[in-house]
């Protein structure tokens, strides 16, 4: 029985994460609980999968929780950022999903890691942010850091039982997003909502919009470098819309390994919780004589400024990646209200 | 420093394995080397490799080869099969490729697996025809067999670091071939100098034969079997003309696995050799960028029925696929002047 704990249980990926602990009873065990300000569902997770431990964003939040009703031998952290160090650090968690957005997780993924608990990281700012020291715990704990999204889960499943002197290259899909084969002129006229129609994934408001612009890509890109210890020369980015293959390795030899499955984040969430097994899944797979064709195509960074400052924050200087994050909008100025205004390209480009 | 032996050193998979140990003659050592009847070309490679020993196929080769000149240091063993089983068992040797095509690499290839040699395996026939016989020596004795051909040498690619229980099926990719689109009206009328007309790989006359037809996905499909113990319902083929991927392992959780390269054999033939490591090859890789689609669409089973006979001869009892081996042309009886008659449909279909 692996114990898990989920921070930002109540967003796409805790969702998916619950059902994928749904599919494998037998196998997960939820000890810990973590979510933002959304109280109602927070509390009927608890109901369901009574954890140990629960924490929320804010004393507010917490104060809806109680009133819609938490079983008393579940315990209610502090709020915010001490509500999930306590979670991340709970004596009987063996793995921690970090799945909360944005900034907030980074205390809580490194006081997993000084507890030597495994971390199922589908927080990439985490590593955009902070990955040298994220990075130099893990190593310093032996702790695994497995990573969630799609495509450096991919990566992970064609390096496992390579050693890394044998990868000679990376290469990170995108399916180019709803905004693929605009051109710069194109995109001066586009609206938040046009950005949060992805054509292939339904995920997040927040990853969507970074979809859209790119930005998404490059986060990846700097996240890749530190999971597997990479130069930005060594991580290519290629255009692929049908979604079909996450990602590549290259080896030395010239051969190439590419994972391919269906786009349901319950595939990589279960693998991260299955590793270093497999796990029967209830998923369709994918029938590539059914999908009849893959296209390939190079990234238009002229019209997607913000992958090619990706690569220059990752090949300038160490805290440039914090920069980049930083100028890149958070979850928060992104509600509905907001995206409405959004303009990602003048932001992020005041960093060139 | 591996010490191999290549039987069939002269043919297409022969020459190419020996470019390989001259891209690593620090890490391989050629102790044996045996062929058929091209005297003038081993008595070449004797000159430049200096095995221990060496082997053809007949007296009347071997005394051609020492008019053509032999060192005095190395042996030549006898002629024909007993030729074979000497080099393949000598005691110097550490991995023997199995490069001779038909049959004639069987009863080497058991010497090699008693005498605890690591089997590299080019040759289909030896699994279609004694698959239950060679896989359990191998597994009595320990011995690895390392596939050759480039679509299993890619599901070995694919199922590295993996356990058997966590494979659910295997996809064999094929090019489809000079012929694919075509009716069984339309083949018909083909010669076998259409069918040596192959769109991707360059190959030896018989494998080329068998590609057109797709016969050779058929042996394929039983040679899987036994390499990877799955049932022919695990087995699934699907057309790919570009031959970028060269086939895919699906695990149980729906995740696929698929392995890319440029098709050139010295790719897999190297892996074989340097396994369980990848060495760096001079050879290109993959640019899916500039390559831009990869196609993929079911087999025509009906117009090509050797794959179908493939199946049911690997489903029906164990005896038959050697009938269906011995009723596919053999090497012989494709030389140049016979090809010109050969049709494979007429004799095979009398298996059904």
């Amino acid at each position: 029985m692996k114990r898990i704990a989920i921070l930002g249980s109540t967003g796409s990926i805790g969702q998916s994460a619950l059902s994928v602990v749904d599919a494998h009873a037998d196998r997960l065990q939820v000890v810990g609980l973590a979510a933002g300000e959304n109280a109602d569902l927070l509390a009927a997770q608890i109901a369901r999968y009574v954890p140990r431990i629960a924490a929320m964003a804010t004393g507010g939040a917490i104060d809806r929780l109680k009133q819609a009703g938490c079983p008393g031998n579940v315990t209610i952290a502090g709020a915010g950022r001490d509500g999930l160090v306590a979670v991340a650090s709970h004596p009987d968690v063996d793995l921690v999903l970090c799945a909360s957005s944005g900034t907030d997780g980074l205390e809580a993924v490194l006081a997993a890691i000084e507890h030597g608990k495994t971390v199922a990281l589908a927080n990439k700012e985490v590593l955009v942010m902070a990955g040298g020291i994220v990075t130099e715990a893990a190593a310093r704990k032996g702790v695994d850091i497995l990573p969630v999204d799609s495509e450096h889960n991919a990566i992970h499943q064609c390096l496992h039982g390579h050693s890394r002197a044998e990868l000679r290259r990376l290469v990170l899909t995108a399916s180019g997003g709803p905004f693929r084969g605009k051109t710069a002129a194109d995109l001066a006229h586009v609206t938040a909502d046009d950005a949060l129609k992805h054509p292939t994934w339904r995920m997040g408001r927040k990853i969507t919009i970074d979809s859209a612009t790119l930005m998404n890509k490059g986060l990846e890109v700097i996240e890749a470098h530190w999971l597997f210890g990479v130069t930005a020369e060594q991580i290519d980015v290629v255009i692929h819309p049908q979604s079909v293959v996450h990602s590549m390795v290259e080896f030395v030899d010239g051969s190439i390994l590419a994972q391919m499955s269906v786009t349901d984040m319950r595939l990589p969430i279960q693998y991260a919780f299955s590793y270093p097994e497999r796990w029967v899944s209830p998923l369709p797979t994918v029938d590539l004589a059914r999908v009849g064709r893959l296209d390939f195509q190079p990234p238009d960074t002229a019209s997607f400024p913000c992958l090619r400052l990706a690569y220059r924050a990752l090949s300038a200087e160490r805290s440039l990646p914090v920069v980049l994050n930083a100028a890149n909008p958070c979850r928060r100025s992104l509600g509905p209200r907001a995206c409405a205004r959004y303009r990602p390209r003048v932001r992020i480009e005041s960093l060139t």
